[in-house]
């Protein structure tokens, strides 16, 4: 069964981020995983962008009721109207979770994934003071696709 | 804007049911509309499978968290754990809903798809007792599909 | 333990659909039921006045994020920031559902409670094409919360 | 208006937490709040002894479709079937939010309430990395409940 992979991370990020939330992205296409996403700008926006450029699919799942608000790189775009409770469909939708830095909804997700048994990989993003080591740590875009991955083989 | 048009229906269905979900499927992937639908068997399965053989694309909305439980014919799965409460999203993810046949989930839908204000184009389907005419009726699958369209250009 | 009854209708309703759920209302809370409802106006509203008339408990399950939209009967009220998809949990949270009037909105809660095959009582409301005698049809105020109480019993 | 405090926390929970959790449960029920919580047991359970003890209201929201899995010291208990994704609504229900000790669903919704800005106090709960001081810490129930109460005065 294909992969589903949820790229999470803030809206706004900086131009570091933004590159290697696209790298993530284009080797989740490679990998020939599906990304989900909330939809929006920012590192979900570099992840599809990345992924769309190697001719994968993207999924967004929009908080709002309006489709037109998602990023133009989303193969498929899911308005929920539930706001950022959609942070848990997310989760549901995914297999595993690549957080790229991100603020508090981003951690939401991790949190989420974890509860659910879910696979975490951060990338410079939220340390956890109680159970740090449930999150898996890569140093590279490479390093957080395959970890990504390899959970589902 | 790609149109996202709801394909609703049994899980369980008659051959003329199968049928006209086959045949309202393709139609939509030839107007270029992706399909959406709960994912699973019956009215849903055809739809999705008419709108593969068109090269569509199709999303599943599905009740459960596990995706394998989709029909074969997504091009999409979307796991929700929400239970038969995924009916809404089926509705918020769309633009139109064609209904086709249908016991009671299938009247969620179009109770809901009404009172979001969006178009119910309806194929042998519920009938309404007090304002039956928010009902567009259909007496094929093309007329269906055009009701459909039409709404949104 | 304790019944939970929704009592669904339309937000805006005629003065006999409102002496009607305010009757139903007392009598749930009579027979010691909780009433469950959407938290808004109308039916609702005359609902939960019965209710608390009578030292009931009334819960609102509200569509909005802020609270203060609930009717200044309820005992809980929950906003939920869900939008119409809270029509879903109004009918979880219940053992049996009674509709007064209604629209399309309360077609939908119908719609959902059977296909959770709970049980539903019909004042004055909506009647199905397909499946009419799933809804059972009460004449009175008195009926209608002894056929949904008899129910769980 | 009335407060609503979620108290949130593990279901399991060490004996302290278990004091700690009934203490902010009586001190909100004190302060005329409505308790709300997941429904469960442990750090939800004590929350709900110590309010009732108090004469307070406690309000369940619980992740499966059944009522009778909520702990006995629920006033109200809403069924919800959404699983772990009720986290978001126990959070949007409320007006500020206690976490004492806590696993990662208690991180969903510490993380959850700050994305929606509400108030977050923490009793021997999770650090944050990256914007620690976004947690109000406080080192005893009395303050714990002082804190969440401020906020909405």
């Amino acid at each position: 069964m294909q992969r589903y992979v949820a790229v999470v991370g803030g809206g706004d990020c900086s131009p570091e981020e933004t590159r290697t939330a696209e790298q993530v992205g284009a080797l989740l296409a490679r990998h020939g995983a599906v990304v989900v996403c909330g939809g929006l700008s920012g590192v979900m926006e570099a992840a599809c962008r990345g992924a769309r450029g190697e001719g994968g699919v993207t999924v967004g799942i929009l908080p709002g009721a309006d489709r037109a608000a998602g990023n133009p790189y989303l193969s498929v775009a899911i308005a929920t109207g539930l706001g950022e409770l959609r942070n848990g469909l997310v989760v549901r939708a995914s297999d595993a979770l690549i957080a790229v830095g991100g603020e508090f909804g981003t951690l939401s997700e991790i949190a989420f994934a974890l509860k659910l048994g879910k696979r975490v990989v951060g990338l410079s993003t939220w340390e956890l003071s109680r159970r740090d080591e449930a999150i898996l740590r890569a140093s590279s875009a490479e390093q957080a696709v395959r970890l990504a991955c390899e959970e589902l083989s």
